[in-house]
């Protein structure tokens, strides 16, 4: 870490910092230029509270060098984290694709849907039962009814399932769940994260519509700090300027997080784009770039869907996706 | 609304839709092109989910041409909606400025700051107790504890407080709480936002980082769908790509909410910027915007605070910026 | 095209505005709607100014339907457009690799490059001799003397040379070169694209670091209207609030730009990111979401380039992505 | 500046960089960590190609301390730079107003509105002659035409004149005016920026769409570099996600910049918003925020302007405006 101190900090001054910050367990270094003068502080930064030293006076500025997350940094933990769910592997070498509705709508709908989708291969059963609305007015999903019809697919396909959670409270319902989503606009839901660092059970944590990277890795910091280290990160497409897509898939964040990060990186193609004919040129893309997985909606009437139908596929152009993928994951490994 | 069709739409299709709208309560009128059909939808639209009209195969785009916000639009309550917050009225002619710590730290520097701004004229005592903090390492607030230090605060000055939730389950310990405010990152924790429109407390609404004004809105909306009509809307500043400021104060979301909306405006410029000195011109130009209020960030000893001190004026310079923001407020009103 | 009246405007008005469009050749529908009268133009809207529409007193919003782009259009001209260069062929089924430095330095340089990356089969060779910098003082490339000696460098190897223009002016200069490059600054500077469209030479137009699809084929459209077809259209990454990468790079824009315009799309994976290691995952990721082209920066000493040398591949690096980038095209071809 | 070392960077290669660095001029300071070793950098580092230290082998990160640009900066210029136009002041205590139509359509349409803005208190006429649109199809000014136009319009006046120019072969049309403005989309293209620092005149510099205030000082700094220190600033909106309004006027740029640079700084509140009825709001609380000057689009018959007439003001609703401005101004200074 870096603190710029201003011209007009006194020697007493920076004595006394220099003292506070050795005494936090660091080694400082200083240097003195024309207009500035420089403190290299060396040692664990992250508990360093950054808004708290620029608050100072005397200091201009404070540059961290090092990442401000420590146990989801690839630096601390070199080798790739593979999270188990259900019998199943994720991370590392270990590839799987999550496919189902955007909504449970009715015990026809989700048992077709995975068991489709479980004979094109999918291994995991994505559905949601609690769906973040912009308006009070939409459809907010069937709530516990839709995961009790979740876990009764996965009686009759064995596949396990992941689906969102919303509120802390409703966390006894998610007993028999396999992977818990925290959704893009929870990511900074902080309470919300504290809670599921508490159990043991693997997240699956999607990046905010405007958020960085590191933000992303802070997020999961706040899981993995309560000690769950079963944290999945996802990429499902950031705001931009662009219109003719929803969001853009932010592909670059694939081998970014992996370099930054041990944890597996999952790309959800779906919502980025909210166009369903761009699901397979990007979950092809993202396989290329990397992905240990996807997250791919699948409708068996998209045209009916009670929500997000304009981006899910049928289970046959799901099949279709899957063996695409298949081809670009064997040209890559 | 809009309702644009593909050309592969057939005659029997567009007449199901049409039947079906019109089951909605709504008039339907239908325009033929060379290229797209498109039918006009009269009537109560904010009923409709547009991404379910969105999903229909046959269905190219769908359009909103009215709000999709119904409680806060200014169309359905042409008049400026007035709060009441212990004894004192914020909207309409009514403009009341927030002042007070970013965090509460101790008893000494909260009731030493609630008298300063008071004496120099802010009518209501802001303070943070629980914090909203990007990394888990970061001081967090003093919880509890910060909530009794603002009351007792409250008790010596006269002075309503204003104070951040995070947890819909920590609403009993904001019981004798003036205005509970909701933090940009918080603006679409829709769980929280239907708890708080279970109460009929004042609720200071803040934008999220990279949030539309739209999306503000229907965030009000999900408070007031539940009867609580008591919103205040803040704008805090964006993200945006300069990065000399923390985030863009967007100052033309001042006249626009105005427009939009019947709630009352605040702007908080201590946050939007990050940096002390620009709160003062900042805060004029809310005041020439139209702004109901100001929220502004006092620390006794801002080179000492435990948390964004960096952005803290001093009361002698808030009583400075306090003189500044009245002549303004003469000059435009 | 879609016209939204307020409800202040007048029949007379009504019908004189419809008169008006009528006389443009178009064909006008009209609906009611208890707050907004709108009407439905059916024709070519291409060549009607948004803007002056809005202006109109009586006129509450203007929407497109259709695309205001006409040339570049695919549904105007259904079949993948094919460009010829150099007795090769980019768009529909043919696939090529521009490859180079991001400077010309020198004739060893850039002679022992070209021969380098053609041996590893890339087919255009690419070098900056008019570099667009931030700074004044930043080193701005060799200028007439860079493109001498990519001249030199074609000659030796047969590759067909693609390099950057920032001056009409310049157009003598590059009379031997085979594809004229628009960056993404210049992306909508229109007194240089209409030049660009009064020659018939392929222009590789980049698009720029804000803006959409839309405008970038706008900017084709510049190009286009003056005659000249032979228009590539390049996504180098756009700018967001990501900053561990240097910019986004946005792979939807491939399939997106496939599906709205005829004109092949190529990638720059190197400027994106500004992280050689980068290249190799995105340069994979590019083709499998269908890219006609990557444009990839080799610099025979990365360590030492005097411009952009963080994001350069050796030109070992360079042949295993080449090798990579072909696996992944049988397999999605 | 501060360049931050790769571990793996051995002794020999540091003591040849600090040799290097040393060669231009600049002290460096070394400190050793356990991750990363940094060198600061003191002296005039502004003419340091950051991206080619940052393409070498062994470094890591370059971060600025101090900013690239230098002509501009107020560090090096403690004073108010006023620029004087046409017999008039702009810049420190020097309010100047600059109104007039977006394009120059007719000698009445040009006359008739300098008379009226002129008679109001409006300085400065300006007028569109050479207008940049994203479209080929759109209007795109009267060009010489035009620049006659509002000549004879200042002969008649004697109102300066200040219209944007897109070409720099275009510079000998441009003799008679007397402020030459760069448009948003130019901000960036340096070949004519470089022309612009050839010639004495005063240059409006507009901020591009999404560029940062470094961005605009260094393009700024091109102008200078030149030798041309009349350059005026402009911040005009930014693109944001919002859509209500056609830009986001980012007016903490004016205290920013004005601390940044001793440059004036002036505001266009018409084309941030792209609605007539927020200029009011807008150029009040840009004057509050302590802009030098205003640009401000004036109609005669807004409804039927050939350009951009939704965000123009009829000659009565400037004359408000400006009331209004100058009591803001008043109570401001």
């Amino acid at each position: 870490m870096l603190v710029v101190l201003k011209p007009s900090a006194t020697k007493e001054q920076i004595q006394s910092l220099i003292a506070w910050l050795e005494g936090q367990g660091l080694i400082v270094h200083i240097s003195r230029g024309e207009f500035y003068t420089f403190l290299g502080l060396i040692g664990d930064t992250s508990q360093i509270d950054v808004t708290l030293l620029e608050g100072l006076a005397m200091v201009d500025t404070v540059k961290r060098l090092s990442e401000p997350f420590k146990s989801a940094n690839r630096k601390f933990h070199p080798d790739d984290s593979i999270i188990e769910v259900g019998g199943l592997k994720i991370g590392g070498p270990h590839f799987q694709v999550m496919a189902g509705p955007c909504s449970v709508e009715s015990p026809e709908q989700i048992l077709s849907i995975a068991q489709s989708v479980c004979a094109s291969g999918a291994a995991i059963l994505r559905g949601g039962a609690f769906k973040p609305r912009t308006s009070p007015y939409d459809f907010q999903g069937l709530h516990a009814d839709g995961i009790e019809l979740l876990l009764e697919a996965k009686k009759q396909t064995g596949m396990p399932i992941v689906t969102e959670i919303m509120n802390a409270n409703h966390l006894p319902m998610f007993e028999q769940v396999d992977i818990i989503q925290v959704g893009a606009r929870n990511m900074q839901n902080f309470e919300l994260l504290k809670e599921l660092g508490m159990i043991r059970k693997p997240i699956l944590l999607k990046r905010g519509l405007a958020n960085t990277l590191q933000e992303l890795l802070m997020s999961a910091e706040y899981i993995m700090a309560g000690g769950n280290y079963n944290v999945i990160l996802c990429e499902r497409g950031i705001r931009t300027f662009e219109n003719y897509t929803r969001n853009t898939l932010d592909l670059s964040a694939v081998p970014m997080l992996r370099e930054l990060s041990h944890l597996p990186v999952v790309v959800d193609p779906s919502h980025a784009s909210g166009i369903a004919r761009l699901v397979q040129p990007m979950a092809m893309a993202a396989v290329a770039a990397g992905a240990h997985g996807l997250m791919i909606e699948v409708h068996n009437d998209p045209a009916n869907a009670l929500c997000d139908g304009a981006q899910s596929l049928t289970p046959e152009q799901f099949d279709e996706v899957f063996k695409k993928v298949r081809r670009v994951r064997e040209a890559v490994t």
